[in-house]
């Protein structure tokens, strides 16, 4: 049983904190925290170096073992071939919390990946979390335990606040806390995971989860591993009402490439990822400034759950530019109601009251309207946010506070209704704004971004649990050893709920006749021979066959195929199975990934996914409901939902299936590699499984 | 004729500027100007204000009259009411260009655009140019004539440099300013044209193209006009090698609602601006930042024309976030040759030495290494452009000069190639290393996206001049006067060089065997109704006939459906044509937009445009190569070029066609509304317009 979240607080918030190698030297690795801690925490700090008397003016130790407490934590800054050592005296005295700073582990290859693992398991067995090695350490805001050697906090301490920032790596981790720091944005904590060899990032997801500091997370992921703790952080973060804005390399494949050459960690798919971190309502961010611009407009704690945006302004294009930027980030813009765009116009017929509500810069002197006029948008517009442009208002002396007040005024008295302006302004005036409860930004873009995110965010902590998804079928068949024939596929994925056509094996050309009229005609015909995976390359389906004659003719000519064009094949006879008509081709698979198990791609069929690529992928298992909300997403969903036209598919069946189907996946996850349904046929009523093969998981499969 | 971009020059670059309406008072509209013109312009300044001996320390004129030198320019900051007149006076002194702050113009409605042609006129008849009214001046930084009433002044004059910026807003283009000069961009002048009576964007444009103080140009956009002139700027701008940078509000609905409501010019479709700024290597931008971040990186004036990066990072993760932006830019990565991988693993074996080049944090001690590794990348390489993250390393005053000074040894030998750094540095250093040339970001993505823009901007600046579009064909007929049938239109097309299918009309079932036989079968049936516009939905169209029975039974049948399902149609009879198989079914159209004119649409037919949106548009004229470059740019492509198995189709004979369409639309181009080619059969060896609509312009259409 993997210890709790609150197992790191004493890395995280320790009241005592010794320093294994510690250096006297204050810009080398021993020496800059302590150091740091020095000038910033206020609990016990213990140096121990076993050549030393005094370390900056503290009493040293030889070892930790001779610490005159059990310290909460150690810092590390000892050489690898050392550290196992000094791991064993810090257990041995009661230390519970290990940050390694040392390199010379798993990054090196396999013997330090041995060393690595002894550290570890030395560490854990021994009551204590182990955070690294190779990482940068961590810091916490409010008990000021600068345990790292990163030299950015030198320039400065980061401003305290709510916002945590964890990072697997330790170089980006700090450029991270810079810009943090340049941008006043206000931390709670900071951590670096380095090697994960114990402490990773879930870990510290699962931490902030529950620290009553924090109340945004900011992640910054190199490679994702074990989903179940992962999902279960990202879950409890979630519940908590808590933010996740996440940086996740390796979108692509060159990046993903990189990232091999980089960490020898096995990657998920990103597409994977993606639609994982969506599940949770994570906020994945493509840039630092997107992510500090999420962080910071989420630290005001307030989630809308609609999407209707506001938005005055003193500039007609600047509130055009911010429709646009409403519309690409998926926000509403209704108009204000028809009797208070009448007031609007019969107080200042100047202005534009609809949505953007101009005001043009011929308000500057009416600020008292102004303030009306915002009052107006937050009381009877129905906003659920409000972006306003002021530009350089508030630089002006004489303008500033006016506007501020007047602002403030209409803002006071609906302090659940987040509202970001984009203003241009002096540290001293735009850091009032901010204590007054606005949202400052310079970009007008950027202002109703962060908007739009907040909205996720809201509706991702409204949704309530997902109901669990539904049970196997009770007699369920085993997933195959032996990659399926369509028969047997079809006979599991029958099995487990989803239907499939009926299929009668014919060794003659009088059984085919007898099946075919047992199914009803017209029916399709196909070979069954396990030395061809790909009977339509050889011309091996006869389809539409609508009588006696016809299915007779067409066993002699598929027969005949066979024999000229893969003559030492095997033939086990041939298929007959209903022609399925009338309805729309999709394609419904399951593929293994490596990290998050087994995923369930939809899409139509034939071009659409191979060319247009429009599917939709989901991890197993899922409802009903979810499988929906899939099918509703793709591109051409029109066409099963009876565009220009087209009779309406029955969609409910398509989501049953696919739920059956990822709850299958998910019940033999460790023995299937993929399974193709292609095409399952879609019907106004009903639909059909027409072809399927199930390949089990290779048994040597790494993992 | 219209007067040329030099007549900007008494606006832009003059020697003396008159103050119509100037106040003593330095805080009001006709204050400020003398104000800001007094500190830094150094010219003659005459204030003109009848009621005052002087302004500000200034001898005060009563009229323009009066001046004692024809001054260059003069800014007019009287009321709306008296703008004529001072206007007059004005152009009386011998004055070439005209300031004009006052509003009350066509943003009030039907007589403030009376009085806005009329001041336009009186300028332009007196050999003056107007800018505004309704504007907030311009400026030039060189010559220091800040004719203008934004208090953004008051706070810094922008640094000089060599962008422009040129915006038709001027909230929106103080907004820029302020936000340049925060960023520290270089300005060489600075432009906004409010209600555009006579100088307008294009103009700006076209005068910055020729400016030889200016090398970028920054634009903001609300509404564009006149694509001629419009495009002729643009192109004037390529041809100098001048990068545009635009952003152009309304991309969406809502926006381009706003907009409406803001301005009442007719805009023209936003996905045809799209569409004709790409064609002139105009970088779209969305926010402020991608805008300045795109003129930085221009300003260093070095546009490589092939797109392989090279990535230096000290952190893996940092390289990971690189390569995948690289990919999202449409940069590509190329690996460093081999034999170089291997003389940097032979100097520093935990180096990673591919692309990115992973030199690791442990390289801090080691920046002759660096150095190599950078000449490395550089001359062994073969990068068009170099992004390398170093992180705060220049923020280390033990490191900052040694890095800078290791980096330049080898980018000193490579002035061609454009270097972006991502590093953290308080204002000094930074400083430092962009003087040493080295284009510096905070975030890697941004560093990646600027140097992709620069390539951008390289293909487009290396791209020669379009070919001429072909000529029309000698013998093409004249554009229908009324909405055409089928027949009317295909003979149409065939006259402008488009294949169609052949049509016989006949008016017997005896006429229809005889067509049909003169034309071989198969053949299809239509009927011809001038009372049925869409044939198919009363079962109007009968196909794959294959015999004189079928033909005869279809003429029948045809007829019969008619008579029941539109009783009072009259019909015309039916068409006979071959029965084009074999083929994918194209859609070639024509919509009229308002600013820019006929523009070209083509896609695949049915779903693919209707469902997945999958076309592309071009303006016309173009001529084949561009036409095969639209074919290219779609999605579901590859169905044309043989995926999967499938026949490759006659692409030339497609491009042919769109050319051509586009030709006889141009030629055309006040008098169609829409051309619909629905479809257009492209075949292995040529291609048949099968089905064909041409609606004429409408008589009462406003422009």
């Amino acid at each position: 049983m993997r210890p709790g979240a609150q197992s790191l607080l004493p890395l995280l918030k320790p009241r005592s904190i010794a320093v294994i190698g510690a250096s006297d030297d204050p810009t080398r690795i021993g020496g800059r925290p302590v150091r740091y801690c020095k000038e910033h925490f206020d609990g016990a700090l213990y140096p121990v170096n076993p050549n030393r008397k005094e370390i900056q003016g503290l009493k040293a130790y030889a070892s930790a073992r001779d610490l005159p407490e059990a310290a909460d934590c150690a810092i590390l800054a000892v050489p690898a071939a050392i550290t196992f050592e000094a791991v064993q005296d810090c257990v041995a005295r009661g230390i519970k919390g290990l940050c390694v700073f040392s390199s010379g582990f798993a990054e090196m290859g396999a013997e330090g990946t041995a060393l690595q693992d002894k550290i570890r398991d030395a560490a854990l067995n021994g009551g204590a979390r182990l955070l690294g090695p190779n990482c940068l350490g961590l810091f916490n805001a409010t008990r000021g335990n600068f345990m790292t050697f990163s030299a950015s906090i030198e320039h400065g301490r980061p401003k305290t606040g709510n916002v945590a920032i964890a990072s697997q790596s330790g170089a980006y981790g700090s450029h991270l806390f810079v810009l943090a720091r340049q941008r006043g944005i206000g931390l709670s904590s900071w951590i670096t995971t380095g090697n994960e060899a114990d402490v990773d990032l879930a870990d510290a997801i699962a931490f902030f989860a529950e620290d009553p500091e924090t109340q945004v997370i900011a992640a910054y992921a190199e490679g994702l591993r074990e989903r179940d703790r992962l999902f279960a952080a990202l879950e409890a973060a979630r519940r908590a009402r808590k933010p996740i804005v996440m940086i996740k390399v390796g979108r692509s494949e060159a990046g993903a490439d990189a990232a091999r050459a980089h960490t020898a960690a096995l990657a998920g798919s990103d597409a994977v990822i993606d639609a994982a971190l969506k599940e949770f309502g994570v906020h994945r961010a493509l840039t630092a400034d997107e992510m500090f611009d999420v962080a910071y407009a989420a630290s005001r704690r307030l989630y809308p759950v609609k999407g209707r945006l506001g938005i005055m302004t003193i500039s007609g294009g600047a509130g055009v530019l911010m429709a646009d930027a409403a519309v690409e980030y998926g926000l509403e813009l209704p108009a204000m109601p028809e009797a208070t765009q009448a007031k609007i116009k019969a107080l200042v017929p100047f202005a534009g009251p609809r949505n953007p509500v101009d005001i043009t810069g011929q308000m500057f002197n009416m600020l008292d309207t102004v303030s009306e006029f915002m009052d107006m948008m937050l009381t009877e517009g129905g906003y659920d946010g409000i972006a306003g442009f002021f530009t350089s208002w508030p630089s002006a002396p004489s303008m500033s506070d006016k506007l501020l007040a007047a602002l403030k005024r209409a803002s006071d008295k609906h302090p659940e209704t987040p509202i970001a302006l984009v203003i241009l302004a002096p540290p001293g005036p735009w850091q009032k704004y901010e204590a007054a409860g606005f949202l400052c930004f310079e970009d007008p873009t950027r202002a109703v971004a962060a908007i739009a995110a907040l909205v996720k965010f809201g509706r991702a902590f409204a949704r309530p649990r997902r109901a669990p998804a539904p049970a196997l079928a009770k007699n369920a068949l085993p997933a195959p050893t032996a990659a399926t024939d369509e028969r047997e596929a079809k006979r599991i994925l029958k099995s487990a709920g989803i239907p499939a056509t009926e299929d009668i094996l014919a060794k003659t050309a009088a059984q085919a006749v007898e099946a075919a009229e047992r199914l009803g005609y017209p029916v399709v015909m196909k070979i069954v021979s396990p030395d061809i995976a790909h009977k339509s390359e050889i011309g091996g389906v006869a389809l539409d066959l609508r009588d006696q004659q016809a299915v007779a003719a067409a066993f002699a000519e598929l027969r005949g195929r066979v024999l000229s064009k893969a003559p030492k094949a095997r033939l086990d006879g041939m298929i007959v199975s209903p022609m399925v008509r009338g309805g729309v081709e999709t394609i419904l698979g399951v593929n293994r990934d490596p990290v998050f198990g087994p995923v369930v791609v939809f899409g139509l069929g034939g071009i659409f996914v191979e060319i247009m690529k429009d599917s939709v992928l989901k991890l197993a298992p899922f409802g009903r409901e979810e499988a929906l909300e899939m099918i509703r997403s793709i591109k051409g969903f029109p066409l099963l939902d009876g565009a220009r036209g087209r009779l309406k598919m029955d969609i409910g069946a398509l989501a049953d299936a696919l739920s059956k189907l990822s709850v299958y996946a998910a019940a033999n996850a460790g023995k299937i590699e993929s399974i193709d349904i292609n095409p399952f046929i879609v019907l106004p009523k009903g639909g059909f499984a027409v072809d399927a093969l199930i390949v089990p998981r290779k048994a040597d499969s790494s993992s």
